[in-house]
């Protein structure tokens, strides 16, 4: 039976900060994406990561996405993508991996896509997303064995990942690849499934105000962002789910389209509102 | 007798989003223009795009646009129009095409729109705007036979077009050169008017804090955003005009002069405050 | 004896739009420098012009400026400064150019100050500000002789153009050069003066907060914006210098320091509030 | 014993500016850092220092972060880090200099830093942080000793230039260090401590919210605008210290996280209520 994502899950997730933290506590947070083409993609999922309070942002992309990254974010440091020298050491030394937004599917890409997959090591969440699980699927590679892998397509993807047509997506069928994955699968749809430790959850947001470009980059660098600063990595993730739709809803009740980057901004005060409470600390 | 376009085609136009769509529901949009010179053009048609709400929004632009491309817009995905190779697929798939905001009329910018041309087919939607207007009158070109045409020409582009002198420009001549072009057309000046399907319609707003460059760029993306969203292309390009003009006048209470950008900044929630009522879902 | 510029002067000088009016009516205005080093001098100035309610904007700057440009300025036509070909036709045919921000003083920038003042003609106002003053000085060169001229310099700028040492500046000794070049000259200080047609103006506002790298930059964008729409072109120049701290004095009301690029944003709520009254129309 | 940093010293330090002042008025500062992989660090910073008021701000850094630069500040003056022939004689003319946020520590980076200490002179305050901290300590380098110096270490940055490692870092072992260097040491923590001639201060403000990339690099350039302006350097330091907690303490009040150029964005209005009270004067 299918849990509903509610409310509740935000105060359980969303810690008050401790007084003498520093911007270790809260995580090295690496995204890599964004080619020549589709650069926006990997700058819309920083935005999330740097917006919902990760520690420290590392984004890995084309280097014609470099002045436009600092543009929408001073805050995140830039590597060039075809420079996996400078990459690897800042991928291995990453709490949180972000790889897929406007990733692409040429040759760089796979092997971006390859060498994380290798050097993926334990106490690593890696979440797989975008080009990255058109890749996955049609190169038939093996998830890394160590780090715990958050995959998040939405319908078409999931159905090139798992094998099962989107008419046939279903709970029991999702559940029984999501287990052989061992991984948390977030199909992203008008009402977000999530699958986790045998589980299925089911979001209780969204609007067709959200049905816009950027939307799942936004989402997979929210997740990054909560998996990042969070300790429960699955609780984590149904908080970036719940809170991604819960402000596109609240934005929607003005707006006829909601943005990506609408979202990212309205983070910081969504997160003040909706954190553990002070008397339950 | 000329038909007054009035509030009233906004809410039979912009439909309440259905609950289960997705960006594809939205269409998807290209956007071609933009040389070294003229890259605001393209940047403000797109940003119009994508404010009215367009699913998936391609730029096909000079490669020196990329930049300011993603910084006001990350949503939308950049293509070099120099590589027609990549760009010729994204042209065909797409439901519509905007092409001329900021083109320009050297070679690359002829071959783009004679390319253009070739490859519109059967339901699409061809917005041609600006500099291709001036290349189709000047090198004779003929409009697609399969797509659907809407031209925007300001007076002076009209004339070029139509070889009816601005001093000459009336309902009834305006109407003979519409229907041998088969297009519904787009006369841009102090009250717009547009000729479609053998009626002429007039736009009621409008003001001069408007008179700024910029503006006509606006529109056409608008148009595309409207078309690529919405059944009903008349009824579509009508409200576009429509809301163009509405949200100048809101901002000219208070405004010596109207920016383009503010009028698609604004579109988000003016679409919101004029869709399909409730009441009539 | 000098006359106090006061808030009368707004109302005289900012009309009412007509309402068939497009964008033509208000000018074309060309901006030209910014070199690699200076490149916000020319934004701020074009950012000026442009928020002022120039129609038609084109600014003629190094290259390496032209992303920058259109991420302030998408409004704005971008010429690279090293290519005078195309440049030229474009500065021909403008009502107004202003040429010094950022211009700097190697040898690109004294050619396009010379070839500048060698295609000035009639009926087109040339607005000198900043290096362009300083080359004009170091190199003895002689004003265009048909162009309306109007020179923005500080004070050091004017003890270059003028040889009256700072200290020796008072009305009767600006005059009397001003006289000599027939030109209109804006001494900018903490009480900008301006010397026009044998007459010497003070202005009555302005603010500390206003000392910052910039802002003689926006003010000449400004005057350039106010010439291109206003018949009199000394009543204009008067208004934009009172317009200009105007604003200032407005934010400084609650700011320690006003950036320049605040000044032109708030200028089309200015400019309404402050225009022909309706019962004067 | 150490001293409380409070309120008071903000009205002590923020002095009305006199109505006659222009932009030298304010100081010249120079900001050297941002390599190709770290290019925001040095845009907060040199936001901070333009947003706090300084008169003219000249940013050097690599030639990839020009655009960036300009996009957020077109106030700010461009040099690229690897021409030292131009960029020689504006850090010998500042009044304030500021090294080290973004740098990084290759080649480039310590030459700049090594040319950069033989140039410092009396007159001039020389605020040394982040990679730069890192280099003099890793390189075994000697402080200028004209120039006023301030250190700006966080706790593993003034290990490596104290040699006292983090667990022994209290105020008796610090200040030993800081007279040996005969610096200002900023030594950045939950609660920064000061250590200024022979005294020892600590903040009272401060927030968890900040604890973000990026937050160093804003406090080094807002310590470098407050000492570009105002005359007591040890004041200043101290004031520009309390002012970036305080903004953030505010912010954090409805936000989770506060973003670093959002601190830089508060200044003006900040400042302004903050300054030497219109009684005192």
């Amino acid at each position: 039976m299918m849990k509903e994502i509610t409310k509740n899950i935000l105060t359980k997730v969303i810690r008050k900060r401790p007084a003498d933290s520093f911007k270790g506590t809260y995580g090295k947070i690496v995204l890599i994406g964004g080619n020549r083409n589709f650069g926006g993609a990997i700058i819309m999922a920083s935005l999330a990561a740097v917006c919902s309070g990760a520690g420290l942002v590392t984004t890995i992309t084309d280097p014609t996405n470099q002045t436009s990254l600092h543009d929408w974010l001073p805050e995140a440091m830039f590597v060039d993508y075809n420079d996996f020298e400078t990459a690897s050491p800042i991928i291995k030394g990453a709490d949180v991996i972000v790889i897929g937004p406007g990733l692409g599917t040429d040759n760089i890409a796979l092997s971006l896509l390859t060498k994380t997959f290798e050097v993926a090591h334990t106490n690593q969440t890696l979440i797989i997303d975008g080009s990255a699980l058109t890749l996955l699927a049609h190169n038939h590679l093996s998830l890394p064995k160590s780090s715990l892998n958050i995959l998040t397509p939405h319908q078409m993807e999931w159905q090139r990942v798992s094998g099962i047509e989107i008419a046939d997506q279903n709970p029991t069928a999702n559940q029984r690849i999501a287990d052989q994955l061992k991984a948390i699968i977030v199909v992203k749809s008008h009402r977000t499934e999530v699958y986790a430790n045998g589980k299925v959850y089911q979001n209780t947001g969204g609007t067709p105000a959200q049905a816009t470009g950027g939307m799942g980059d936004t989402l997979a660098g929210l997740i990054g962002g909560f998996t990042a600063q969070f300790e429960n990595k699955t609780a984590a993730t149904l908080a970036a789910v719940y809170t991604h739709s819960a402000i596109a809803d609240k934005l929607a009740k003005k707006q006829y389209v909601v943005l990506p980057h609408q979202i990212s901004e309205a983070l910081p005060k969504f997160m003040f509102k909706n954190q553990e409470s002070k008397n339950d600390n």
